[in-house]
């Protein structure tokens, strides 16, 4: 029979990275164009270690329903660690956990816009909110980004342009896919924005703790006065990307709002992991965790940078990532992006992810393609690199 | 500041359950008020058996990024699992496992419905899918059910009335607030009625497993030739709603469009919790889990009817389960039903679920209420019950 769907999904596409996920079950395919946590990067013995106690000695609490809000004492936990980090504001703010960032980001769009609001965003931006907020079909403007995030110019010309703008959504830090990072000026220019034209930021933050070079930036939250920032993070690459547990902090009228979505939605997350995480991030010196995986990611990242400042072709420009998962070349204009990306993996059996795959609209062109280094091995970094590396020479050189 | 939300959401509540749960923070308050699994009947020590070996052996697989559609060798046992009941059709079916069952149902929702299209459902009906709906703005006509039953003619009647009708939501057996189970003559003439009309049943059975007398009816996807069932259910009440794991039988189509709402959802259910789903349901004897199961809930259930009969005033009738975790009972019409819930609770510390939480339509009356036997222990429901049952006599006789 013909199947009638709904006008929010019947255009709605899985994942264009999937697409070229399909070639990397080929055992010969190097693949850079995941964007995993590194398998040594999980405490995967402590994680053991935690499990087993909880359940031995309180299998109940991991296998009963628990309540959408999230585990109290992780609450609790998250509530304490970012009021340290200027992300949680007691007067007004409360904290959800979600099954993951992708739940914050989604329930943030369903709670916020209704079909046809308009909800900006930096672009090229990650592919998983896009299609969140396609599925509520809002209107997605994606506004140009400079070195240092996004183009304050055009994004007023935008909110001057369009007056039904409700939602900002950013990734502040070391951005998927460009791995750029937002300098303080602009996040306060940003903010500043949304108090005089009115709209809610959506401060997705999943790589925060990841930087292995330069400075810490506050987050957009920390400057919050009036109330109008969400902030969402995970502990994804902090722990375990399996567990699938994130968390919003946000004004508490929002985070009601999100309570009652995520009720229908999945009721709550997963409990075991709950409880894991708060007993993980309670009991480890977690200074000395997070400093652990930055090591490894600037290890990886260093070495991948290596090979692209030493055998790419010079037409090939790159943006140096300071932390996260990402680096994002871009081809010289004459180049097809798509045909270079294709022949990469078919006769060069390298992965990458073409840069349209994180284009807003529909059709934008893009010279760029995204690299990432967090999921490969050391091993696979240098044999794939070296590919690659020709591969730019022989086409461009 | 003032919050703009989406008409979506902006008129909905938290459940109605949740401002009776509160009474039930009171220690001194005896709940029958729940809907959890008997902590008895959960799996706990082969749970955690299992766990372990996972997490010592293989500790990459539970903690690393999945795919969306679900860990593929659970995905494969569900199939087998689904063909011996007749819920899965390899010719047309295909399957997903979601965040639990509630999870299933508010993506078909998403997938199939527009704002202001009708779902038809029973009423009353289960109130975590009722506000999943609701969610999406769909338009909600609930439809009364007999004994046996939804009743065809206002069935009909409705689909008649308003040729906007998509989906039929139901609960055949053991149904969420009532236990009523639905004959299979209704099971077969709702199918007809599908055909006839052209809309797709949405046959959601979290208790299916959990009959403890009478016979077995076969399912409503059983009868499917056409392709017009999405079956859902659950690990919840069969190892642990902790996990968060069920899963949707449903037209390849169909599950294409889920898979997509729940990648920007979710990404995908908590893995540790699939792989020890898939290697309990493989290497237990199931029959004999399922069937101690049973007997738990017989026992509590026959337990809970025995105060009824011996004890409650003769005024209330009430719906004798063959299976699922609920009784229905019903009050006389000149009683004030929230009234006496509130003095149950209030006055005499019984939690019970005022029937009207399960209404379909704003303001509709009830004259019942929700027991739940599954939750509370065995010397509870003795207590409870005795003083349940005198409050009855005591106002009504």
């Amino acid at each position: 029979m013909e199947y009638r769907f709904s006008n929010k999904v019947s255009g709605l596409q899985a994942s264009a990275i999937r697409e070229i996920l399909k070639y990397t079950v080929d055992p010969n395919v190097i693949s850079f164009a995941a964007g995993n946590p590194a398998p040594e990067a999980f405490p995967a013995r402590r994680i053991a270690e935690i499990s087993d106690e909880l359940l031995r000695d309180d299998p109940i609490l991991a296998l009963q329903y628990s309540i959408t809000e999230g585990y109290g004492p992780l609450r609790d936990f998250l509530k304490g660690w970012m009021t340290e980090k200027g992300c949680f504001h007691s007067e007004f703010d409360d904290l959800i956990v979600t099954s993951g960032g992708q739940q914050a980001n989604e329930l943030s769009c369903k709670v916020l816009l209704n079909e046809g609001d308009t909800l900006l965003c930096e672009s090229p931006s990650f592919i998983g909110s896009l299609n969140a907020f396609r599925s509520y079909n809002v209107n997605l403007k994606g506004i140009e980004m400079d070195d240092d995030g996004i183009n304050l110019e055009k994004l007023e010309a935008a909110l001057k342009e369009d007056n039904n703008v409700r939602v900002l959504y950013l990734i502040p830090n070391f951005q998927n896919p460009t791995g750029r990072t937002m300098s303080l000026a602009k996040r306060k220019a940003v903010y500043e924005l949304a108090c005089r034209y009115n709209f809610i930021i959506l401060e997705d933050d999943p790589y925060g703790e990841l930087r292995f070079a330069g400075e810490n930036i506050p987050a957009i939250k920390s400057l919050d006065t009036e109330g109008r920032v969400i902030y969402s993070s995970t502990f994804s690459k902090l722990i375990s990307p399996g567990f699938r547990t994130g968390f919003v902090s946000a004004p508490a009228p929002i985070i009601q709002k999100i309570i009652v979505c995520k009720q229908v939605s999945d009721v709550h997350s997963n409990i075991w992991a709950q409880v894991v995480s708060h007993r993980f991030m309670t009991t480890i010196d977690r200074e000395a965790h997070f400093s652990r995986l930055r090591g490894i990611y600037k290890e990886k990242a260093e070495l991948m940078c290596s090979y692209i400042n030493s055998g790419f072709s010079d037409k090939i420009t790159y943006i140096k990532p300071e932390g996260g998962l990402f680096i994002w070349c871009t081809l010289p204009d004459e180049c097809d992006m798509n045909a270079f990306c294709t022949r990469a993996v078919k006769d060069y059996k390298i992965a990458v992810v073409p840069g349209n795959s994180f284009s807003i609209a529909e059709n934008e062109k893009s010279s760029s393609f995204r690299l990432n280094y967090s999921t490969p091995t050391n091993d696979q970094i240098k044999k794939g690199m070296e590919i690659l590396a020709a591969m730019t020479r022989e086409i461009l050189d």
